[in-house]
């Protein structure tokens, strides 16, 4: 298995495309975005949890019903959120006139949208670019279609990967976005996916859920859950491998391990690029009793502001640390607590340890934090990731809108 | 029902000192209070839901199992937290010093910390200075006290309030401070309550419990539980009234109210003195479908740091209350939810309300700003109060302890 380049047109018979077309009001940013396979895909979904769900969520729920897709359109700028049937409306005839312009059924194009909630999309810019999209359209653009896909993100999210299925090379590839508003359990960021592997839906749906789980819905920037996120991915066989399925279960594991390495290496990106981050904290719960209280243990670690701002101040406060486990709900005993800051013990089964102070300063002043929390209770743990909190989110969440 | 001076020391027969010994590095501030009653009190406290749990929680639990007291010592810049069997030794005979200088029983005394975590109480110096500190204590000196117990606090908070029981003028006063780890789900911070009225221990505890719940645990600066705060009360029944029981409901209402106008009062000057704000927030949830659900939207939309700095950035910006609301857990339907701020409507059963930027512009640029849903679903719901995050709140808690 080796990281490639080209991201979602990596894969055989994927093209996109990503133009400016007036929805941003900054003249140098593209705001729109195309994939297209060749072929039908296979394609499967994962959408936010929030209750307040914009309209390509709903639209792209009922296109996946049948689980096929040929095209995804993205914008960003506008989020089409909270603007009723209008925007409903809007969703759909953006997807009808994709759909025209590539000579499909509208029902197999997918939708996506990113930005500021409650304005209707200026539907004549969109839709008078949507020929230019098309005709942009190839096999080297996967970075357009990234740069497309950003709002507040200051690094483009690419990644690709390609191995062997049963002799035969298969590819995957993968964009994303998402620096504000990151929180786990899926929603948070838009990514979109594209693989020429052959695999069934059952295969496909649960090798995402389950990558999703251990990666995307592993970081954190905010706490807020946002209303718009998605992770989408296209499989269109053109690699022609034998069909992966649930039973092929050592093709499974290897397709499974190839996208976790995807994901992973995006949602990483997508934590340390958090607004005004200038460290990526990495914490890992081990000793929970159960998954359920090491997620929540390492929830809370993650989005505790005075966590964020103290290792943002490179301070080995770890006081604000056993503080935040002891109110994430889970279960805990002060006396079977150890926290380490990278490699150095710094509270030992209930008390303060005698950490060398200069190899913390020395710890502290990286661009990555490895916070590691042993309950001391049972077996279970996880990782997560979340940035440290600046001045500079502040800065950008208090001027984006106006 | 009027509001009056003298804090702690307006409710007859208590007195109270603050003085400097040294516990905070900065030789300006005081850093050790102590209030003291003539006579022994019905006494009552609520306590940290943290599962961390300071020296001072554990044995201000035992020393009130008997439901009485009459001293309570408080220091600031040290927690003594996650210090084990060392730190609870120290408060024990932090106690047991103060007992024996005003010549009481060591479980009469009650004892309050707040600072750093995990620092060994520097005991010399606190033992030292429990002399002078009793010396100091007066009628006049409620002041003192609530200054010696402030840390990152920009503002003393005192409140007092006097009001007649069957014919009896009896005061209640008070103390509080607060302004970072603050929490709904009391902890959160520590207030510290005097009154002179004669009341049984059910009635006091049954009071308190519902005017924390109302107050103080409708606040919140940045959603972090503290391991240390609690509310205390003191009762010596030196007004002479009858005694107030559950029984007595009209007295029993006519206290519960004052107490949480006086808690309420010093809720509210937390909130707004929040570390780094610029702006008090009120968020008050209407139409709930029940309380749980009105406190869930109420608690995500106060904890938004999304919301909180485009309230600091003065941007109207309902689409991160929508958000929040809709990850909140609370029931909610985006076409029964509208938002407003102040009394302009800005989001109008699930469409945006064309509002009046103008007037938008003008109430988010005042100092008070008040954040009204309604779920549209039902009867619940509650008022809640937050402050703006700003730079300065970065700055405080990158640079809090070292």
């Amino acid at each position: 298995m080796k990281m490639i380049k080209g991201g979602v047109c990596a894969p055989k018979g994927f093209l996109a495309s990503g133009i400016y077309s007036g929805i941003k009001k900054n003249a140098f940013s593209k705001d729109l975005a195309l994939i297209f396979s060749e072929a039908i895909c296979t394609a499967a979904g994962v959408f936010t949890t929030n209750k307040i769900r914009a309209a390509c969520i709903k639209i792209s729920g009922v296109h996946l019903k049948n689980n096929k897709a040929q095209a995804i359109i993205v914008n960003s700028g506008n989020a089409n959120c909270c603007t009723g049937e209008q925007g409903f409306r809007d969703a759909e005839q953006t997807a009808e006139v994709v759909a025209r312009a590539l000579d499909l059924k509208a029902s197999l194009v997918l939708i996506s949208s990113t930005g500021v909630i409650g304005k209707l999309m200026p539907m004549a810019k969109l839709i008078n670019h949507i020929p230019a999209l098309v005709e942009q359209l190839n096999t080297r653009k996967s970075r357009n279609a990234a740069e497309a896909i950003m709002t507040t993100d200051k690094v483009v999210k690419e990644a690709a990967i390609s191995f062997k299925i049963g002799g035969r090379k298969v590819t995957i590839g993968a964009i994303a976005k998402g620096s504000g508003m990151i929180y786990p359990n899926m929603a948070t960021m838009l990514g979109f996916v594209t693989t020429d592997v052959a695999i069934d839906v059952a295969a496909l749906k649960a090798a995402l859920k389950c990558c999703v789980n251990n990666t995307f819905n592993c970081i954190s920037v905010d706490g807020d859950t946002s209303t718009n996120d998605m992770v989408l991915i296209l499989a269109n066989a053109a690699a022609g491998n034998k069909r992966i399925t649930l039973n092929a279960k050592a093709d499974f594991e290897k397709f499974k391990n190839a996208l976790m390495q995807v994901l992973l290496y995006l949602a990483k990106k997508i934590a340390k690029d958090g607004e005004g981050a200038t460290k990526l904290i990495q914490v890992c719960v081990k000793g929970a009793l159960n998954d359920k209280d090491a997620r929540r243990a390492a929830a809370t670690v993650c989005n505790s502001n005075l966590v964020k701002t103290a290792i943002y101040g490179e301070d080995a406060n770890w006081g604000r640390i056993a503080a935040a486990l002891g109110r994430s709900k889970a279960a805990l005993k002060e006396e079977k607590l150890s926290i380490y800051i990278d490699r150095v013990k710094i509270f030992s089964k209930g008390l303060p340890a005698d950490a060398d102070e200069g190899a913390l300063k020395n710890i502290l002043s990286k661009d990555e934090i490895k916070i590691t929390v042993d309950l001391g209770l049972g077996k279970a743990g996880i990782t997560m990731w979340t940035c440290d909190l600046s001045e500079e989110y502040v800065r950008i969440n208090a001027k984006y809108r106006t």
